[in-house]
């Protein structure tokens, strides 16, 4: 709708841009399926080389060939980070988008190490390129079992909220319950940290860091125990009445304007009660 | 209907009383929404404070800003409960309510802090304030959520019962088994201790600061873990039941005059069986 | 329809033996109601008092007072005996019964320990009261929830025992793999202790005190906590369809005998699918 | 179909064939359950034999009459092999198939022993006795209740696919924050590591081996206890929803020729929206 100016219009022809546009971004074609693929082994690449790279017997042994595959990762995400700019009608609309800085963040971090050497924080820049795997997503065909997931868990939200929200009060209350019993002996040494035994207590991963020592503190972790082994039942039962409920043909809430019944399926034509035509 | 007499009319005249009663008790009008939502705040800090001084590391620092912060938080909560009182046309039946106790208990501990200076047990009743969170409650939109979650929990009541005190059976039996096969020197110093741990097991904390050492502790420990790994599925599958219940078109237990069958739906008009009209 | 042998018509007359049976055995009567309700008190008086003389700080105080405790409960516990014996028309079909087994056993510990003094193993035979905890459920109004419960686990036996066996393949699997993999430097000494580690892990207990230390160790342990992790869903799953299906009206698999139609309501008199009647 | 050649046919007249393969293959003569049973038996002692062969102070003191064993399962083996070589039609077919290798693994360790001894790698291949258990399987009842479970889970794979892989992206990310909040000082020494210790706290295992230390850590393993509680509901929920579906009559996708209306009952006969005839 807009007069496209240069940086909107991008740095190619029409015809080109077109082409790399259909490469880089899109799935459909072979040489789009290949771009891909290969993006996504590099991008794991890249995330295993930061992860080897932190195992210090590792990078004591290796360092040299992981500072070479660094390298060569950098080179790689340069020139798709470039390929990208060019490749979209309007540059800067995506430089700003959320991928647009995880690609650059991506790319950058060798170049800033270059700059100013032996800034520890990079690696945390680096980690990053994590974010990069939900590009992969797009591209397989489990986007529509993820839609599913994620649209039944959309919908018990409010209901997983207020549990969560619940379940924090709870342990508030217990974590400063068992401070109070226990005390620092027992390595209760604050309220904050009882609170954070609590949680690990409530959702049974039980560390043993920390552990009650006094009676009536056993007690009442006892009692913790057995809520969280029980109240786990209620976001269980939240998401399986909703995956039921995606499944059988939805009842809707619309009334029948003759009779005044509900729950009609959301393709019927006329009310089940009455016969009468459903106005949808 | 009673006549009031001036404990019951409350202190100010109907009109003042009855505008201060929206703000403080309802949430409908601009005012009252940002009563609340100050009010929220206050409890907020109010908690966060209490958490902090527990940390000795930052009592030490920020002793004297906590003190000021814990003044501040008193009078707040001192003018609150003065409104709350003269806001209602009751205010005997306000102050004997549960959150009339609440609200007087988060108001007094700095007042018994001066009387009785020293009195550790007040970080027990400051520690009250956490209940007040739960006025907050009133004002979200998720009550509604909440009552749902409630309302399946309650129905499930006697059955969630019977399964705790099942499992608390089995605890006790198996606890005192494995005090019997482990003894003192494993850390089962005793039955109650064996209980604990018992429950600890079944419900898959596992915190590993008592873990049985001879095989055939071993072995029970095995059945007391798979045991729970598989019971788990027993309050989960009841609140499951009970949320997908509460979605379908109810089923109601209502007989029909004619036939006696039952089993109807809600919004019948006619016996499934027979035919004949149910007088609803 | 035998004739009665003294041993069989009980030592009672037969009036005196009825009321006897009533209060006992029975609970609709007042005098049934509190005979029920002292023995549970004094059932789990028992309880306590075995569980409170294992912690052997409170034996050292308290030893004499449990001492007393004991003697009187094995005095209220024969009487009981007794009159369960007399009170039944077969005695030596309730002496040979599971319950008569289990109360004999509850009664003679401090007899025994006259005779035999110092035999540690009364210890075992003083649990066994616990049992007797299962005639209590026999007078709560829980026994319907309680039956609802067994049902719905026995219906699906057969799915949960095959679940079970291919956990417990999995596990000996897993188990000696992480034996070959760890080796006893690790703390997985032998194949049993490593089984008992993988089952620790796979219903995420997770102990602590054996873990895995190699890398290779910990990729496996990995899977095996994500399947632990994963594998939970299958007897929740079960036992959950099981109770939405034994509260919805059941649909029979009887085939109509005019159109062969099957899936009807198991009260449904006439076939859904042609009208024809059904002959049940 | 195809001329039959020497190794295609079997070693043994066809009379003779059929009934060795009665025996060994099928379970629905007496003969055919004897044998399941007595193989069930020495595969489950050859089983037992490995597991307490790996205990030190078992080996030690019953380490001739395990060797005995070991002599009387590879001799059974032996024969059980050679039958089922013979009694098949096209042995080389049963020699490559799975089935075919497991079995020969499981005769051949002590034979290797004999040739080459001490060499230590041999208790892995005698672990693939394991593996054999799963022959039982096949002749129990228990198949039809296994095929439903397994089709359950096969049903929902993609999610579950779909589920696992989100799970890993996720405890990716969390592990590489950890390692850069928490530092070697706390045990979090390298990424993987980290990552490790995320998939133990997120499935709720929670060794306790490694724990964070700084405030900071311990709120992000808050977070992750918290969402490893919570979204343990997705594959409960899947699974669930799955066996469910199985249970109540199959909505299927066939659209209507006439209107184009879908989601019919299977055994349905007119289009629920225009009444026109499914040819089915």
């Amino acid at each position: 709708m807009q007069q496209p100016k240069i940086l909107k219009s991008g740095f190619l022809p029409e015809e080109t841009r077109k082409k790399l546009h259909t490469v880089i971004y899109e799935a459909d074609t072979r040489a789009g399926k290949l771009f891909d693929i290969i993006l996504l082994c590099v991008i794991l690449l890249s995330i295993v080389a930061v992860m080897l790279e932190s195992v210090a017997s590792i990078k004591i042994v290796y360092g040299r060939q992981l500072a070479w595959i660094e390298w060569i990762i950098t080179v790689l995400f340069t020139l798709e980070y470039i390929g990208r700019v060019i490749a979209v009608r309007e540059p800067l609309k995506y430089v700003f988008s959320f991928y647009g800085f995880v690609d650059l963040l991506a790319t950058i971090p060798k170049y800033v190490g270059l700059l100013f050497p032996g800034t520890g924080f990079l690696i945390a820049v680096r980690a990053v390129r994590l974010l990069r795997v939900f590009r992969i997503l797009k591209l397989t065909h489990f986007v529509g079992a993820g839609n599913q997931l994620i649209n039944a868990l959309r919908k018990s939200q409010v209901k997983i909220a207020v549990f969560l929200f619940s379940v924090l009060v709870l342990c508030i209350i217990m974590g400063t319950l068992m401070y109070m019993i226990e005390g620092p002996e027992s390595g209760f040494t604050s309220i904050p940290i009882s609170i954070y035994w609590t949680i690990v207590t409530l959702t049974t991963v039980g560390f043993g860091d920390i552990t009650p020592i006094t009676p009536l503190g056993q007690l009442v972790s006892v009692i913790i125990m057995i809520m969280g082994y029980g109240i786990i039942a209620v976001p269980t039962g939240l998401v399986t009445a909703q995956f039921m409920n995606d499944e059988k043909p939805h009842l809707n809430t619309q009334a029948c304007p003759n009779c005044g019944a509900n729950q009609h399926r959301d393709d019927a034509k006329f009310c089940y009660n009455c016969g009468a035509s459903l106005s949808k």
